[in-house]
């Protein structure tokens, strides 16, 4: 009856299979949300909000189980008991006795009450840290293992493309290299857990018309394949990721979730993806709701399926019933729902899931241990980025220093945390509930960080709104003060609750609210003042970075995490160095969106134009206490089209005191058969220096990071020169060399896999 | 050597080209710009103004002499003198004896001095009247004829994607079928008057990253043939469109003048395309210096010629010596050369120029007749809006009334012209030139429209700038009259001299200036007030749209040319009534940008996100000095995919005053393979009204009208529901049907040949 190849699985697998009715198989295509209650996840999706009772769905065996542990604040041990008699219960009572695969959102931590919430994805990019972001992935697995996890709806592979969106505060980087790099490492952490990684959102989400979130992609296939796609093949290819999840986009009129192009001709045909498909929640049934390419459910189902989608999240609105209903009536070939759950059944066979006994509930939990708080506090101290500073950083007060510690985001524990932290995700439903974690706010953490000095804290203001009756006691905290710490930025929630977030998208990129004149009437008073901004995407803080009556010295942090206000007092202090660097432009205005530092030329500044895009502060940037030099870059004068590139730059400690350097490798192909970026990020090193001490960093980049694709839709690397530099961001050339690349046109292949890889860096001590 | 098709032409082009040598080939293929001064054309070809001198330049004959008139004020009689004294110079002393062709800028007018400036193209847009468009271009034509000047570097015909562009003022709609039906419109009526029409720009201008002139276009396929590209279609199939001018964009990496496939594949293959392609100037060298896919200017000569880039425009920098030095040393097919070189022997065969006696100059001539002004004064009353209206107007002031007439457009003949105006494109480098023609502003047409009013003039503040000092003289003159007229907007020139035009982009859709502050402090004088844009692009005016102390009334103008003060006025007397219809969005904020009111459901305002695009306006919207009801839309119930619909509707005035109603029939296709748009025009028709008088609206819908392009990129129709409405914008529905379309998925060929038709529509009298 058909010509699709069926997954190759065990024996076991196979006779499992079997035996299956129509009803037992497409239960394991779905999910249910036990408690899926006041949340909103989808606003759009509110007439979705299963009616099903639990006992029927579960009746012939359930694909997932959805956020068990992530929906509402519940006890873990407690909620672990119930997961596990459930589990014995699918083992025990059901025909076949298949246990369900539990997920959940674990971005910045496993979203689940008294978890440990790390910091927000940009921080990860602003850290340029994979490593340690591979090690925090590992931290959250292990947590989410001990409670019957199985799988993590993380992390997000968007490449940044316009800060109006929402969402861009769950993203990585504007860079795809750094999304991929980071991405991977967080994947590879997740999964040596034992949990399955799910690559969000595959693919186009970021680059929403006007950064509306789900609003058309207006993008080509060279855009698709040469920025947007690589961070999922980086994960796919190199990370071995098991879960990918379909992004809701659609990219020029196609549904990226009735894409079979996407979702089986490039995912698995081309990359060799051999794991789970699962949609993003609803966009199952969102293929007839809100792109009206399905005239009903069952339609959705069959294109959904057909493309490659193997299990629809979080409930089974459309792989159920209606899609049922299209088999039996012979609309939708029967080979696709086996393929769908041959795939499912061999997960959880990979899982363990075919042979455990549950017998083993946890009695005791720690979601929120000394390692996971060290790690936090590294990884936060990592992110923060010092945009300026004219000298008042590190503060190093006097004992009985006046501080006066002013703004919305001072002095509340949820300005450190992220759209998808559990905090701000879940908990905002719940006032009367206790954050369930310590999580001390700036204004806190620097009363225990100085505590000689006298610490005065006053809002000022909220995060939005105009209300302006509180900024004269703020103005007066400052003028009383010696220094003044002004904290603002965004709160972080879903759909409307909110500066940033899910569905808070942004007209504007000026400071939300009132918070621009809290800060120029604090800085009005001389006091010296330190701007800290927490947020979930870059503003357009110009004012602040330039002119006379700027700040002192301004910070940004993306959401810092439970450790985040520590790790901010303990920069402001001096105990530690700032060490991040902007994973992102720092944005000009709203209305000079979308903008990518990766643009050809005639996307950057020109005379042909007279409105400027180009950001206030550029990719890359970031100061610390100390400064660097780097000099002498070298690279073969000639290199052959298919080789690697062995540079190295010597990168000297020239201040007086010890920091940590990002020495950022840039190359730019000076003329191809397509425009190309005028600067593109091809490696990264973090390199810890002592005042004077040098060491030389050695990249090897792989020929393949010079590639793109071609007038044919080749990836190719063409002879032809090409730039590459070192300095403090992308547009600072300050050493830099040339490389021929010679011979033929070289296309790449699977065989050029380091495309994929992790630029290899060694910091050698001179 | 070559299987590069060459074109069929007469044996004496055949043999007259198998004379030449290739010297005397590429000088048929360049322009030479006689007196290229210091006009700012394109500031990045600055190095590229010509130092060949013109007697080397046309030693071997010339393609084309490029703005013979349009560069400086020259006096029209005695430069015809000199043109038909080089033509014969041409003819009698180069070896082959072939005139140039001559070509000028004719977008709002032929852009000389003395000669009539009609309204922009988004005021053609705005009036809906194809048929006056056509009388338009014939005039223009007639005068091009007269001047001994062969083709017309007109209409643009990229569809408005983004008003932050500076070029919108160049444009007639943000939607395909009015930019087609209008444009196409013009075509023939240049054609008719025997100029060759030129297609700028194709393709995909408009659609540049934040609407920045010249900056990558992110589109995809579809989204270029569904929105992009069908009003060249029309112009070039429907139209006979003779010349075609390549657009400086980038589309997903590939600059559209390094694109054979655009340029020959689609153009001519597809299209039948037998006419000329020229390049915008100097867009061959800017694959060398502004795209960077080519080494050298020999090497973006030959990438431009292979992609059907036949004439290099504005002068030979490479097509000439580069271009000769790639032949001799074979890196170029001479058969490439050929093609062009005959293509362009057939042209000046066509145009008459190989007989041509040039015996004939003229010795009087009348570019600015009283048919060209009634035409202008007819076409300028059509265009203007009516965007609000509590009942100020039509004024009809009682003799004596005192009216004050403020604001930097009141009496300002340069606002009422475009950039492509001779008066801001080349006048405002000679201030010392008197206009050439009759401009009265608006203010000086109120005095002639209003003879016993006491009119006040005063200009408040500047177009621009943030000079305050003379909004107390508005305000005192407001506040001593009857009724403030306010007259706002924009300055249109080029590359930073003005704010809308070529290269005056910006990040900002409020009123350039300190404007809206005038018009709150005269409206804040309680005076009644009119508010009167005169604009190149559409500003995000809301906040003098809603609210209590909005302007009594206001009207929107998009440069309506030398008559366009006398039909505002007449419009505010309530001598002629209003007519025109918004042919773009009236924006929300830059920030809410790109926004088309051709959305599918996610482009739109939705719960999903918090950031609303939705216009302030919608497309189509206009208000007149009467009312208009709609109903009985009637339409078969069923149609096959591949037939017209015969679709009619029942317009009736039920107001007290005549009036013009534009009828719009919208369509939505309501479940596809592909989103589709929640909206999208299908028909449209001016149709004149008594009070009371009825009248039935007759559309004859080309099936293919519904056509779009599949995920297989086949142009389809496919059955399914289509909602029809008629209403007073694309958001209205007053009346409506629902059509199935039945039978197979239709395949659109060239046989369907009606997509590319003007719409039939019959008003009928009852």
């Amino acid at each position: 009856m058909s010509d699709i190849g069926l997954p190759p699985v065990s024996e076991r697998v196979r006779a499992l299979h079997a035996r299956m009715t129509l009803d037992e198989k497409l239960a394991q295509l779905v999910g249910y949300w036990v408690d899926q209650g006041d949340e909103v996840v989808a606003p759009m999706a509110g007439e979705m909000v299963t009616s099903t009772k639990y006992e029927d769905a579960t009746a012939h065996g359930i694909g997932h189980l959805t956020r068990v542990y992530g929906t509402r604040p519940v006890e873990p041990v407690e909620r672990a008991a119930w997961l596990w008699a459930e589990q014995r219960r699918l083992r025990d009572e059901t025909r076949l006795g298949i246990p369900a695969i539990v997920h959940e959102e674990c971005l910045t931590g496993l979203a689940a009450w008294k978890a440990a919430t790390f910091p927000t994805p940009l921080g990860w990019g602003a850290s340029f840290d994979p490593e340690l972001v591979e090690e925090m992935g590992r931290l959250i697995g292990g947590s989410m293992r001990q409670l019957g996890i199985h799988q993590g709806l993380a992390p997000v592979l968007d490449v940044i493309r316009d800060p109006r969106w929402g969402r861009v505060d769950e993203c990585i980087a504007e860079d795809p290299y750094v999304v991929g790099t980071i991405g991977t490492a967080y994947v590879r952490g997740l999964q040596d857990a034992g949990i399955h990684a799910t690559l969000k959102h595959f693919v186009g989400y970021s680059a929403s018309q006007a950064g509306r979130n789900h609003a058309p992609v207006h993008a080509g296939p060279r855009e698709l394949a040469d920025v947007l796609l690589p961070p999922f093949e980086m994960a796919v290819r190199d990370g071995g990721v098991r879960s990918v999840m379909n992004s809701y986009a659609e990219i020029d009129g196609v549904p990226v979730a009735a894409s079979e192009e996407l979702l089986t001709g490039l995912l698995r045909e081309r990359w060799g993806f051999d794991g789970v498909v699962v949609s993003d929640y609803f966009s199952v049934a969102f293929l007839h709701t809100m792109h009206a390419v399905a005239a009903d459910l069952g339609e959705a189902a069959a294109l959904a399926l057909a493309a490659g989608i193997d299990v629809e999240l979080p409930t089974g609105d459309a792989f159920t019933g209606p899609l049922a209903e299209a088999v039996r009536d012979g609309a939708v070939d029967a080979a696709l729902i086996d393929r769908a759950v041959l795939r499912v059944l061999a997960e959880k066979e990979e899982l363990g899931l075919l042979d455990e006994r549950f017998d083993d509930a946890p009695t005791e939990i720690d979601l929120d241990s000394a390692a996971h708080r060290a790690l936090a506090r590294k990884l936060a101290t990592e992110s923060i980025v010092l945009l300026a500073n004219d000298g008042v950083l590190p503060l190093a007060p006097r004992a009985g220093a006046r501080i006066a510690v002013v703004g919305p985001n001072a002095d509340s524990a949820e300005a450190l945390m992220g759209c998808y932290s559990f905090v701000n995700h879940v908990l905002a439903h719940h006032p009367e509930v206790p954050l369930g974690l310590e999580l001390p706010s700036l204004a806190e953490a620097l009363r225990a960080e100085l505590p000689d000095a006298s610490i005065d804290v006053v809002a000022g203001c909220d995060v939005s709104g105009a209300d302006d009756r509180g900024i004269p006691d703020a103005v007066a905290a400052a003028r009383a003060a010696d220094v003044a710490i002004v904290v603002v930025g965004d709160r972080a929630g879903l759909f409307g609750r909110g500066t940033v977030g899910e569905g808070n998208d942004v007209d504007d990129l000026e400071l939300p609210g009132i918070q621009r004149r809290l800060v120029e009437e604090v800085v009005a008073t001389g006091t010296p003042t330190v701007m800290v901004v927490l947020s979930g995407r870059p503003y357009a803080i110009g004012w602040a970075l330039s002119g006379a009556d700027d700040p002192a010295a301004v910070l940004q942090a993306f959401f810092p995490g439970e450790e985040g206000g520590a790790a901010l007092a303990g920069i402001i202090s001096g105990r530690e160095a700032p060490s991040g660097r902007l994973p992102v432009s720092l944005p000009r205005a709203a209305g000079a969106q979308p903008y990518s530092y990766l643009h050809p030329i005639l996307g950057g500044p020109s005379e042909i134009t007279s409105a400027d895009s180009s950001p206030t502060l550029p990719f890359g940037h970031g100061l610390t206490y100390t400064s660097f030099e780097h000099t002498r870059l070298s690279a073969p004068a000639e290199s052959a089209t298919g080789s690697d590139l062995a540079v190295a730059v010597e990168v000297r400690n020239t201040g007086p005191r010890s920091g940590v350097d990002v020495v950022q490798l840039y190359a730019r192909d000076v003329y191809a058969s397509v425009t190309r970026p005028v600067a593109q990020l091809v490696g990264y090193a973090r390199v810890a220096l002592e005042p004077g001490e040098q060491a030389v960093v050695e990249f090897s980049v792989p020929s393949a990071r010079l590639s793109f694709t071609d007038r044919r839709g080749v990836r190719v690397v063409e002879p032809g020169d090409v730039e590459l530099w070192v300095g403090a961001s992308c547009d600072q050339r300050e050493t830099e060399a040339t490389v021929r690349l010679t011979g033929a046109v070289h296309e790449v292949t699977a065989a050029d896999g380091r495309l994929v890889s992790i630029t290899v860096t060694d910091a050698v001590r001179a």
